[in-house]
């Protein structure tokens, strides 16, 4: 074994050298990927960290179940653990990399099977590989009235990974997980458990109702380790009749209060039916200019000159679109009232604009503002709060401080979802500047403490920040977490790491 | 002790005796019940079975978290099982009794304050014995533009307990577990978990964001034994700008399927947002007629007798009501996609009804069909499919055959909530009549394992059934369930039985 292995933690060279080979007899000596180049695809890493950290000690494509449950019994057998992965492309979180050091990654994107998709119920069953670019292509092909939601990183990434994460995206779909219905589960001792009505035999009624009987399980395996994901359900929406997107800007940064508390009660009523992303100035600029045009010297760049370049291009201390969906004539009505409630709160409103993710069309547009500085580095952090213009505004003042200390641009997109905004601050870096990366460590982590000590959690965290998020959610939380996970996983052998649960 | 004690199973009455001396120094003397006499208001069953069978041992009365505590360190000490209510009034689902003889009740309905009624962010914060009267009058006190969904039981009945079975109601927020944000559960240990944001230090978003960081835990203490919830989050309905309830009528019994296809694009496009329950004519005359008058012969009533009556009193073979909620200017789009669509599936509109459900006027109309044979007899059975016209109608067929073949009447409203049908069933009986209660009995069984064997589930079922309806789910999920138990109540005093789950 060459002598850039990684082994699996506690697993000493003669163990691992026997757990690969029968890891190899179980999915094929071409699907067990050991050698360190072909393992490269793994360890890209945008986060300000070093994939060396956690680098991965292998990484085994299973391609069916079965493959998975021998997967799993070879590493119980050795106690190796084992990193499942979807698409692998949790960008800006962590990639397809392990919360910790010497773990096997499970990729199981050869299970890319569209196993059903039913455009009565306006629902699809979809294996873990299965990328937002393919089901809609496959809905396209099939010419189905289907819309997909789909989050930040647009076609490159999966619904399973993503709605596994709890993530989010722009349509009245946005919650992910709160649109699954029904889970495949192989669990870390090989058994399979569909969750809801997918364990009655002959239900029909799997992706149509998502309680089953019994506790409802299908939460305890989103952002856990207690299981791997081999098939999903999903709601899809309805195409709708036609929608109308809408633009509204401010053109003051204190505006941001009053936006948000605009915002809360046209969701609450339903009148704005899709999440309403407030994007700051220096966000909506990346998208056409890159700092460097701007301002070459340290520091944040200076407010005016984001200000100055944004308005060439439209672009307002806050933007906001956020679209009406249905036929022209319910439309009517919501612009009304939308139009009126921005107005007074000091908006201007263009009734017509067009926001790709907001109406089915996929798009990369996500990452354009990696050439802002460009180099790569990407970390996501987004303190989660109730949907009030106060906390936004401390929110804002928070991170724009300690961003700015740090030489980093405030780039966010406050975003309120329903009763919970999502401060969503994209910290983005030079990733192979060597001064730059562990400033941008650095100012992760003292944003990340000061949105908590201020009693704002984060909606999800990268695979370097885990243990310390969860350890804010207090000893009873992390004991009951470690109780569910010695209990359905003894062994500890699925993701040890994964949201600070270690076995 | 008396002779008609029952003792906890498993507890001598030397240790029952001992147990109960102890639990009287956590709550108090007056506070633990074990007279019979003192204990029958427990025992009150509507269900098909005797209460003999499900006896409690006693009642324990808790007014604190604490005392919760302390009950449960003693039940752990003498392995004394404890049912957990709330108000204790799961009418048509066994009351208050536990689902195996010789459980202490715990009772909750002294736990009766509302923390909190936020008008802001439309959300609450209960405790169990808060019912949907106090809440209701709470809210008017301070005149809030806040709307509660209740369930069919009513003002008598409470959010949490109602919630935590996953009990529905008749407005957009119907799933009230979908609508429940942040729990608070003593852990059989004594532990107290905060669920989602509430273990967060200083997060004032436990009622605005659900999920917290790591597994979203909530779903495992729904219609489960592993924890005693204490505490539970709420959204309210912000109150409407106006409303209008549509009532559909079809004239024929075939009319079902369309019905149910014409609603199912309605619903899942948002124009209808409100559960669509559509009512047969017996159901529908229930509220008007009692059988007797009609017919006092054997078997069930002939239709042509129930059709006849019904029409006297303006109900059809299946009667629809949903509700448009907005500004006028809002409803009258929906109002004519919504006649257009029922006009061409045969149905006749009224664009002018009320339903006091469905628009936040609490009311005992439930409780009505319980006249339609007298004598207090009522066991729900609601099947669950996709919300398919053919799923409808193959559920109303075996149901009018088992029933008939039993001599009682098909009384049902099959609703469709979203892309779940549940079929819902009130088996109306003389609790009283030696020879209907056995009928009943068989009826539900043959009923219930008719819909199983059918691919269709229960949403949620009586203690008389649990474990039955539980085996339907197979091996793995009870398997899984049992791991849960284990881990989270490894003495398995909690309420063992519920859905089927013991020790």
């Amino acid at each position: 074994m060459p002598s850039r292995t990684v082994l699996p933690a506690g697993v000493s060279s003669a163990s691992f050298a026997r757990a690969l080979a029968e890891l190899r007899k179980v999915v094929g000596s071409e699907q067990v990927i050991t050698d360190r180049d072909a393992l490269l695809p793994y360890e890209k890493l945008m986060l300000a960290a070093q994939a060396e950290e956690f680098a991965p000690s292998g990484a085994i494509l299973a391609a069916t179940v079965e493959e998975i449950q021998g997967v799993l019994a070879v590493c119980n057998k050795y106690r190796a653990p084992l990193w499942p992965i979807s698409t692998g492309r949790n960008f800006g979180y962590g990639g397809a990399l392990p919360a910790t050091r010497g773990q096997l990654i499970l990729d199981l994107k050869r299970m890319n099977r569209i196993l059903d998709v039913d455009p009565v119920l306006s629902t699809a069953l979809v294996e873990p590989g299965v990328t937002y670019q393919q089901l809609h292509d496959h809905i396209a092909e099939r010419n189905l009235p289907l819309w997909l939601d789909f989050p930040g990183g647009g076609p490159l990434v999966g619904p399973v990974g993503n709605t596994l994460e709890r993530g989010t995206g722009s349509t009245p779909y946005a919650d992910h997980f709160a649109h699954a219905c029904g889970m495949e589960v192989v669990l870390a001792d090989g058994r399979i458990l569909r969750t809801g009505m997918g364990s009655l035999s002959g239900s029909r009624a799997w992706q149509a109702y998502r309680y089953g009987y019994g506790p409802y399980l299908d939460g305890l395996f989103t952002q856990s380790n207690f299981g791997v994901v081999t098939k999903l359900g999903l709601w899809l929406m309805p195409a709708p009749a036609s929608y109308r997107t809408i633009l509204v800007q401010y053109s003051e940064d204190s505006a941001l209060e009053r936006a948000v508390e605009a915002i809360r009660p046209l969701r609450l009523a339903g009148t704005i039916a899709n999440p309403c992303a407030l994007s700051n100035a220096a966000l909506a600029l990346a998208a056409y200019r890159r700092r460097a045009e701007l301002y070459q010297n340290g520091g944040p760049t200076p407010d005016e000159l984001i200000l100055s370049a944004a308005r060439q291009h439209g672009i307002e201390p806050w933007n906001l679109t956020f679209t009406l969906y249905g036929t022209p004539e319910q439309i009517a009505p919501n612009l009304d009232i939308v139009t009126r409630a921005f107005e007074m709160s000091g908006g201007r409103v263009d009734p017509d604009h067009h926001d790709p993710s907001q109406v089915n069309e996929l798009n990369l547009d996500a990452f354009r503002l990696l050439d802002w500085v460009g180099g790569g580095g990407l970390a996501w952090i987004a303190p989660v709060s109730a949907a009030l213009g106060a906390d936004a505004a401390r929110q804002r003042d928070i991170a724009r401080g300690i961003l700015g200390r740090h030489g980093f641009d405030y780039l966010a997109a406050p975003t309120v979802y329903g009763r919970d905004l999502h401060h969503v601050i994209a910290l983005v870096f030079d990733h192979g500047d060597p001064q730059a990366l562990p400033r941008a460590r650095m100012a992760f982590r003292e944003l990340a403490a000061a949105f908590l000590d201020s009693g704002y959690g984060l909606v999800r965290t990268s695979i370097d920040y885990m243990t310390a998020l969860a350890n804010a959610y207090g000893e009873t939380h992390r004991t009951v977490n470690h109780t569910l996970k010695r209990a359905l996983d003894p062994n500890g052998i699925l993701a040890p790491g994964k949201s600070g649960i270690r076995p």
